[in-house]
């Protein structure tokens, strides 16, 4: 078939709106038509040519929402017409990673997805007979598209796409680092470093589970009236701090009598990194990395802030297993304890999408979503 | 009263015998009879003088075992003739830490402990009315010594002194980071970075939990035959993997596939930390810093290690809660489920310590004991 799609075709030019062809799903596979789909950092990352794999051309997004429109062969969990959010990270329940209990980064087809390719090793995407290839296993920024069964969390019918879309990575990279990595526990201290879409999803995390002190940092002051909507009880500028005198590891203690139970690192940053160790309570305080630090670099820290019970940490995909916790968070929206609305700042049509990526690089916008 | 005990006058000194003034024990305080004493690398770091909280004159020595001969007012869990063994870490059961159900690391009597003082601010060993400083709250290389009573387990009187001793810090800083740090499952891969005394400890733990594969790691292959014994099961020597052109890390990683479940790194080098946590496994691997590294040295590593599942943590004193933890320890040690007798290389007499620190010194023994 044809879908309309934006199509990358060389790292830091502009997406063009193109009409691709889309072969029909095989086995394990599904169509989906997508409905809506956020602009994400990733994306950009990609289209800029600083990740050292991306490939072009390619149909970037790996934040959407839609419905089944045809389920190929040996498919049994999905039908047409079911309301989807495809994963970048999906949930085969069967490899080594899926069997562990301990992690939900499913390794069943990393190597083909990495390379753009579905699991045969072929892209479904073309134009004029040249293949155009697949981007982290969903490709969101296409009309529609196909993807594994594995990658697909199926969702209640009644959720909006235009807003449960952003589930497919910052709420649920943000919400889950704390719900399902961390596993936070009510009454828990917790310490933000950065104050952007996921910082916020990590706050209303943490007042989700009943959090006491949710303490924001950053160095704008502008994110504060948002910050504290999401449930940041107290926020602090590490460089307001800094003029006076102080330094926002001895801040945070000072603020936590001790230190953060539990800290999480929103920015990308080694520093800032270190300072969300540093921050956190001796003997128990476990600092979860959610940035992605530029290639290369380190963090540090002396190895004695763990051994007096600190403990270094990440998450990716908020811990969350896709299939499974994806359409509790869907759930948990349309229950009203968590919000999404207030951060969708931007919709816009599959014509705007470079409209919404300027928006993102000038920090307008805390997310843009394109509609179908 | 009078009492035997070996001096620690100034650093880098040979420690001198002495008879000592001992005052009796105050508000709850217990005079302790001690039988015996293991010598750690942590006296000898004291009186070495590279520690920077050494304080001299003062009793050193912490691994020991022995019987209450006197207890002060309010003293209401021992009574003369209870077989203890004194703790560095205490367990107080009402400070914040130890509420906290996530820490051993009580802090009741630190900032006292920490000056080589009792809970009121004084010592109780003097020569000639010139008061001589407790260390680490314990000063085993005492005949008797004061203790505070949250800083002694009782433990079964039919244990023998010159080996549970070793139970005071060795061998609860080894099996007490698999048990209570990390807390190890059957079936679990096991990766050692040392195989001294507390490597061994480890392995032993390692073994007694059920671990499938117990990687231990070490520069010298004449260690391997005792680190069997213990539990060892593959024997790696990165000085061999690196002649043959390999790496260490890599080498974990193909003999795990994929990675250790959990390490320990139990010798105090920067560079071996790093290692400890990069040959974890994806996903789910957990690195346990246990060994001491010089001061101002510094762990890195990139985050995407972190992000990417991988866990960098550390344990003191094995994570164990003293009072509650150390008799279980020896009740493992007398039913056979731990083996302490061979790591016990040399018995000495007091007159014989700084024999005891020499041995070490030089590598010739794992652990020498002292016994009055």
């Amino acid at each position: 078939m044809k879908t309309k799609a934006a199509v990358a075709w060389q790292a830091g030019k502009p997406l063009t709106i193109e009409t691709v062809d889309l072969a029909g799903p095989r086995t394990g596979e599904v169509m989906v038509g997508i409905k809506a789909t956020g602009i994400c950092h990733t994306d950009y990352y990609t289209l800029s040519g600083a990740d050292p794999e991306g490939a072009f051309p390619a149909i970037l997004g790996h934040e959407g929402a839609g419905i089944v429109v045809e389920v190929g062969p040996g498919v049994s969990s999905l039908r047409p017409g079911d309301h989807v959010i495809p994963l970048y990270t999906p949930e085969c329940r069967e490899c080594k990673f899926c069997l562990s209990r301990k992690t939900n980064l499913c390794q069943k087809i990393r190597s083909t997805q990495g390379r753009g390719l579905m699991p045969d090793g072929t892209s479904r995407f073309s134009i004029d007979g040249r293949p155009i290839l697949h981007y982290m296993g969903t490709s969101t920024f296409a009309n529609h598209i196909v993807a594994p069964e594995i990658s697909l969390a199926k969702i209640r019918p009644d959720a909006p796409f235009d807003k449960v879309c952003y589930i497919g990575c910052g709420v649920t990279t943000g919400v889950g680092a704390v719900l399902f990595s961390a596993r936070v526990e009510a009454g828990a201290n917790v310490v933000i470093f950065g104050l952007g879409g996921i910082g916020l999803n990590v706050a209303q995390g943490a007042r989700m589970v009943g959090a006491n002190r949710i303490i924001g940092v950053d160095l704008n002051r502008d994110r504060e009236a948002m910050a504290r909507k999401f449930g940041v009880t107290d926020f602090l500028n590490p460089r307001e701090i800094e003029a006076a005198g102080g330094n926002i590891v001895d801040a945070i203690i000072a603020v936590t009598d001790g230190g953060a139970d539990y800290s999480f690192e929103c920015i990308g940053s080694t520093k800032t990194m270190r300072q969300s160790l540093e921050c956190c309570h001796k003997g128990w305080g476990r600092s979860i990395i959610i940035g992605v630090a530029e290639a290369g670099a380190e963090i540090s820290t002396r190895p004695f802030q763990l051994v007096t019970g600190r403990k270094w940490e990440g998450s990716a995909f908020g811990g969350a297993r896709g299939r499974t916790d994806v359409p509790k968070i869907v759930d948990w929206y349309m229950e009203g304890k968590l919000r999404i609305d207030d951060l969708i700042t931007h919709t816009l049509s599959l014509d705007q999408i470079n409209h919404g990526f300027d928006l993102m690089k000038r920090g307008e916008s805390i997310r843009s979503v394109v509609v179908f």
